[in-house]
């Protein structure tokens, strides 16, 4: 492995984008100056940043630093497809401690080049500088719109359909399988040290976590990805959302801002919540209540998104949306229409501190 | 003092932001969406990042919340400015330890809206995040600049002048003196540990470093200025660099990347080298080579630029600016020409590890 002193900061950021070729017209001077410079003469420019601590939004020891990489710009990605937008360039700085290699940025670097060259990103700058403890990265994503399609989240009106795409909450329980795995892992040793069983220890090495039939779980978690496949479906069947967002703090928490920014209430159906069966099982192993993952679990990066109800014909043709539910008048509120009927006001509780129903 | 988690995120995003007024017609939208929207339909649009750590580039117990905020924004500012542009818009993205409060945010922001007043720029997003272990902020800001007006590192030409702004050397000496005075109270506190002299603890709780005589070099450490001043005379006066840069990591260095990409050599006069008054004294009781703190002390944030020969005239008329050397052919090397008619290679040794000559 090699120090990062050995190539100091000018060198490795020349080694990470040296071979790096620019795929956009938009992309006038990337890497090498004081700043990027881009050129956007006939449409909007949209610009969003994402900041991603070690030890709060991930642990290394469930994700390698390629997956990293790859998920650090998909959610940056992500917010530009959020608002009908294409994206086009990216900046990335990164702060390390010592314990990073040249190698380790190398697999950070694969893993960011992959998910842009998916969307046709350029990365056109950033920072690479040192961090006491810990690895933090910063991600700004630049794209562009037409002004007339741009979908802010307050144009949601009485009446129009609600619209999610995938399905909701296996993120989280790639997480919370990780997690179990992680402290299953940590008992054996616990157990070992405290037997002083040195056989054991080195057996545990070897320690494989169990996460047969639950891989859609962990690649939801490791390997995000946004939506621009519905973007472009969008296009192609002349749609444009009256209010859209990604679906990052869960389902419950974004609907509510739709709500109160277009000033409007929601009603939503329980029994439409698109889950996945291995986000069910999960949640049964586990004992928790399913709808309430699919509603408060996070990093999932599905689009949220409202239509007008003329076009509930179209919407029916696009594959991966499920309608769940419409917007209604303020004093409706927020409500959430259970399988037996009940109606429930929504809450935001956010993807942390996620409590049983 | 208020703990953040009584406002949570977004609650703490809103108290911040919430009067934020956008001053630029290119802000179509700021604070509150997926993105904020940008319109640059005349010019192309500059954007720059920078990272900054707490451990690494500051350090709390020299510099309060308030010029933190504000320094952090000034640093990304200069950089527009280095590209000859105007600066416009900015995102801010902050990761917090719990032992950051509400009224901590408070002052940071009120030094971050004083420098975007200052310079006209809308705080347009950003995010608000945890950390494990202290505070690491980013920013991106965004310029724009009329293509023709747009000046890069490589455009400098043979017989070219060399041109800094103000005087260099003195961030780093504000430096040392901060890092001396801390030292000097570490060790009175060890000696009266020492001792057990429990009065003398007492005392040291209303230790005042002396700082006599070297205000300017506190200033200059801790009150960066982007010198926003000298591209509106360059308008005034009609005067386009070949190339330019901000001076960050040193004078040296910053001349080499201009070499460098120039594909010229230079050679500078130790004579011309802006050094002020308190910069000197601080070197001599340092015992240090004051040009040599001039040459690879960092963080000044002034501009080093080249001109035409034919522009000679005009760069008299201006304040604050030294002519320091001139560009050469590349096989003359990067020289710098001493008091005593000496020639001396440059060498870039960046502002971390500063050696003595």
């Amino acid at each position: 492995m090699t120090d990062i002193s050995k190539l100091g900061e000018f060198g490795l950021i020349h080694h990470l984008t040296d071979n790096i070729k620019i795929k956009n017209e938009s992309t006038v001077k990337g890497v090498g100056d004081d700043c990027a410079v881009l050129h956007y003469p006939d449409s909007e420019v949209l610009v969003t940043t994402d900041m991603l601590m070690e030890g709060v939004h991930f642990d290394l020891t469930y994700i390698d630093l390629q997956h990293l990489g790859y998920k650090s710009a998909m959610v940056n990605i992500s917010d530009i497809f959020a608002m009908n937008g294409t994206p086009r360039q990216l900046t990335v700085s990164i702060a390390l401690s010592k314990r990073f290699k040249v190698e380790d940025m190398e697999e950070f670097y694969s893993g960011l080049r992959m998910a842009c060259d998916k969307w046709g990103v350029d990365i056109v700058g950033g920072d690479t500088t040192s961090s006491y403890t810990g690895l933090a990265i910063s991600i700004t994503c630049i794209g562009e719109a037409r002004k007339e399609d741009i979908v802010y989240r307050n144009g949601a009106k009485d009446t129009d359909l609600i619209c999610v795409t995938g399905d909701l909450g296996a993120a989280y329980m790639g997480l919370q399988l990780l997690e179990r795995e992680k402290s299953v892992y940590y008992q054996q040793v616990d157990e070992a040290r405290k037997k002083n069983d040195k056989h054991a220890l080195e057996e545990l090495k070897g320690f494989q976590p169990d996460f047969a039939g639950k891989e859609y779980l962990l690649q939801r978690q490791l390997q995000t990805e946004a939506r621009g496949d519905i973007i472009a479906r969008f296009r192609e069947l002349n749609i444009r959302p009256t209010a859209m967002m990604d679906i990052s703090d869960g389902l419950s928490s974004e609907l509510m801002h739709i709500c109160k920014q277009s000033n409007c209430g929601c009603r939503i159906y329980e029994k439409n919540i698109p889950i996945d069966y291995q986000t069910a099982v999960m949640a049964e192993e586990l004992n928790m209540n399913v709808t309430t993952c699919a509603l408060n679990g996070g990093e999932d990066y599905e689009l949220l998104f409202t239509v007008p109800i003329g076009d509930h014909e179209k919407i029916q043709q696009m594959d991966n949306v499920k309608l769940i539910g419409h917007i209604t008048r303020p004093e409706l509120g927020q409500m959430l229409v259970t399988r037996d009927n009940q109606e429930f006001e929504l809450k935001a509780q956010g993807w942390n501190p996620l409590s049983e129903k």
